[in-house]
């Protein structure tokens, strides 16, 4: 926690408001007035088209920013065929856009990137060498990821001012990598939120829709890169925080588990807790560029730099599946329903389409049968909440009042649920932990696959349903605080949008309990047409390589039934 | 914790000696009659010799016990040179030798062994192909690795009639491998002492002096090992335990990084205290031994099994020592005192002994400057203590007495101290953990090296003194305890024995506290000779094969100079 900056704390209480619009007002600022745009009407919800039509992006720099693949980007800096100084400014104009339209960004710090982007350019000519594996690449980091001399601000009005004397480790291997940090993006008061909202900066908006949330905490993130407005982003996840975002904005992202990539030096809410541990992950468009991040940090021998990051590089053999019966067939489980809430229309859609483009390639899909789910959301959720909120408050205190709702109106809404969680749940007696009955229930899959293996991986829903209005994601991580509490190696892949056509509303089931109920009526086609629906692909702990390798497959099976729809 | 197995505790509570007898006469009985030696005359301290001597041992058994090099035994096994009936039998006979001299088991089970044997030689003959890579190898193991329908007692009358219902996975595995568990071997009370002593099955002996301990925790392990009763065994060590009794007794250990071998299902003390895990490591009379298990367990994938190993088999690469010059030119630093307290004469003499001898082979040789050593043992140790003790007197009460002293003759003997540990402890500030900082200050001595690399080990005493008579091991963790607090890999390796003609004590110094004084006011080098002596190579977090590797060298050395002094 940063030192108190002010001694009168008493004024301060009062000046809250004022102390946050202060520093709004400078980050205003900080957008060069060339890059403002005329906003579309109040009335235009969806505004993804309006970085190709606003007239802000030339020809060159529309063709870097809608180069979905990492990849791509990088062989064209490198080859020298795009400059980092022209795919770094594309990119920062399209995030002003963004942050214009949904209000995505903390920190802004245009000439710093420029200037670093003009060295490795320099390099580049001069070397005729890259400097590392992201050469030129600009990347945004969410709000928590310190940089020397910028602060910060992680939704607490007491940070402003919290100026960093240092980079923290994943910005320090980022720049050994070359890369391009140009943005830090928003997140909720915090953290602990799955929708993006502070006093300091405000709330982020979901670009496919302006009145729903993007989710969060990486929500920041989220609205920037669905809008093209960073090739590659890095979020952090503890509950949900990247894969919610990345279920409500279409992105792909990687839960890893909690050893692998480095935290050190990064701000955090809960610190001290340590039974179930935030980690990092990247998010993007592609899924070329979540390999790419995660290889290069992993290439970098990051426990060289935090002694908490476990001694093992990028393992090339398990991204090909080693383990995995190397590329040949697959058996894949899919978790319908974790006995808990039952996923919306079009999550249910998703989850076929997903089976019968994996049985269209030759791979297997069995049902999960899901197993103390629920006894294990309810740890985690006791876990995250073992503090009595004390962090929280100790942020807060004499400087803002603690956010208690998401809703734009008002403190309690109409979707507020004031009974307790699943008033039924009677614990069945286990003599295992939950991650050794866990992985014994998983292994015991064997006996139901061809492959002689259990199965390769879980396909799940992360979130019951997809991007709701600002202020109703209130029970969101029932599908991802599985894998956190478990610590299983997951990603989050985008699968199609809801559509009105064919998403009828499923008739009612025996509820499992309120939750379920409210989720159920929640549900109306009308309201949620366009909004991406993704799902998780869940692998074992510290599965990130084959993880990745599976999700590539998946994807790509997608994308030959797409192609094959298309076609017929 | 085992349930109470009986509903009278009071009458227990009277009975404790009656009923720690009877279980130490039902472990007397199971000694087949054949295998009782005649014993030496109580004035003969040293019993190395007896197995040879005894006549109880054929000449191919004595052959085959005292093949040091694991990898021969397990060659001669594959080619059916030698069956597993032979060689568990050797070993079998030589553990009962040992135990009659030093008191080092717990568990006999003879028949089980040899049928495990015989059905391994069966497999063999009739397939022509080996179980798994230590196929029909006999192992012993420390008295908390639970095997199905063997009790384990770990030292506490209260868990007498412990009968396991299942393998720990440890055990499991090693079936897997083709392993015969054949011995389980004495560990003190608690598991938190450096000596070997309960009131189950009483007090164990150090075959090189038996008036002397042979250390703990792993002390069973210890005595049977250096008496050629067992060619691999498997301790613990949570805060030295695998290498006290390693150095005490003459043998190699390696103390892996935390969640590389799988501890799962075993039996352990302090439960739920995870700041300083205790792990399983080898101990052996040969470094093949110990990287045969290593190798052998991490290639078994214990993740499959134990969700809290991390998904890293055996790192060839990392053995081959890629991050270390691949095979080139090291440096080492050598702690030649922590600053907490001085090492013993013929701990110095084996500093400089390895020293010169790596020198010798072109390796560079630097200092180590110790830091936040006290600091961070004192924090150890505050860890050890945070439940009060409430463990052990929970386990204990209604039972027996908890131990409170090693000493063999009184309550608080000649050498207790009841001062504090280091009175005038003022501690520094730093900004960072001491993981962090340790981490920097060493990879700053890089500026001390001519290799360009951070110093790619640190040679250090484990303990500042060798073996002890029984009760004196009191201060037995400054140099081990390190390695536990900051989960850096380490082994430990032979190097030479005390010798009363070189040894000479050192001059008085200025001592840094009242336990390096005791320490220093302890040696006496007519006491001790003959002693091993042994020292630690430390390495990185989770660089098991790294370590393995880089010993391999400094045993290499150590052979060639005294070849060398041989010749000469």
């Amino acid at each position: 926690m940063p030192p108190l900056l002010d001694s009168n704390v008493t004024k301060i209480q009062s000046d809250w408001q004022e102390r946050c619009a202060r520093r709004k007002h400078v980050q205003t600022e900080l957008i060069p007035p060339e890059w403002v745009i005329e906003l579309p009407p109040k009335s235009q919800l969806n505004v993804m088209d309006v970085p190709r039509n606003c007239g802000l992006l030339s020809g060159l720099e529309l063709e870097i920013t809608e180069t979905v693949d990492v990849q791509t980007i990088l062989d064209k800096l490198r080859r020298a065929e795009w400059s980092s100084v022209q795919v770094t400014t594309a990119f920062y104009k399209r995030a002003i856009i963004a942050q214009q339209l949904t209000n995505c960004l903390t920190e802004i710090f245009v000439e710093r990137a420029l200037g670093r982007a003009r060295e490795l350019d320099e390099h580049l000519a001069k070397t005729g060498n890259v400097v590392g594996p992201l050469h030129g690449l600009p990347i945004s980091l969410k709000d928590q990821f310190t940089m020397k001399g910028l602060e910060t601000i992680m939704g607490y009005a007491r940070w402003i001012g919290n100026y960093a004397d240092s980079d923290c480790v994943l910005v320090e291997i980022l720049y050994q990598c070359g890369a391009v940090p140009f943005v830090r993006t928003n997140v909720p008061q915090t953290l602990m939120w799955g929708e993006t909202m502070n006093h300091v900066f405000g709330r982020t908006l979901n670009p496919y829709n302006l009145a729903f949330t993007p989710g969060g905490s990486s929500g920041g993130e989220g609205a920037l890169i669905a809008m093209r407005g960073s090739p590659l982003g890095v979020g952090t996840d503890i509950g949900g925080s990247l894969r919610i975002p990345a279920a409500f904005c279409g992105l792909y992202t990687l839960r890893p588990s909690y050893a692998r990539l480095p935290y050190s030096g990064a701000m955090n809410a809960l610190e001290g807790q340590e039974s179930i541990s935030s980690v990092l992950g990247p998010m993007a468009n592609s899924l070329s560029g979540v390999k790419i991040f995660t290889k290069a940090i992993l290439d970098a021998q990051p426990w060289l730099l935090d002694p908490l990051v476990m001694r093992k590089g990028w393992a090339e053999d398990e991204y090909r599946l080693i383990h995995h019966g190397e590329g040949g067939k697959l058996c894949f489980a899919i978790m319908w329903d974790n006995g808990v809430v039952k996923p919306h229309p079009p999550l249910h859609r998703a989850m076929v389409l997903t089976k019968k483009a994996l049985e269209a390639v030759g791979h297997e899909v069995i049902d999960w049968e899901p197993h103390r789910h629920l006894e294990i959301y309810k740890n985690a959720e006791t876990i995250f909440a073992a503090d009595g909120g004390h962090d929280y408050r100790a942020q807060c205190e004499g400087f803002e009042p603690l956010i208690q709702t998401m809703s734009p109106t008002t403190d309690s809404h109409e979707n507020a649920l004031d009974e307790p969680l699943v008033k039924g749940l009677v614990g069945e007696p286990y003599h295992r932990t939950a991650h050794e009955s866990h992985l014994d229930h998983w292994r015991a899959t064997k006996s139901r696959t061809s492959t002689g293996r259990p199965v390769d991986a879980i396909i799940a829903p992360a979130v019951a349903y997809t991007a709701v209005p600002h202020g109703l994601n209130t029970f969101d991580s029932f599908y991802t605080t599985l894998c956190n509490a478990l610590d299983y190696a997951c990603s989050l892949f985008p699968v199609t949008f809801v559509d009105p056509e064919v998403d009828d509303p499923h008739p009612p089931h025996r509820f499992y309990n309120h939750e379920d109920e409210h989720i159920y009526k929640l549900y109306n086609s009308e309201l949620f047409p366009g909004c991406p629906v993704g799902l998780q692909l869940i692998g074992g702990t510290q599965e990130e390589e084959a993880v990745i390798g599976m999700t590539e497959i998946v994807a790509e099976a997608l994308d030959k039934m797409n192609e094959v729809h298309r076609r017929s």
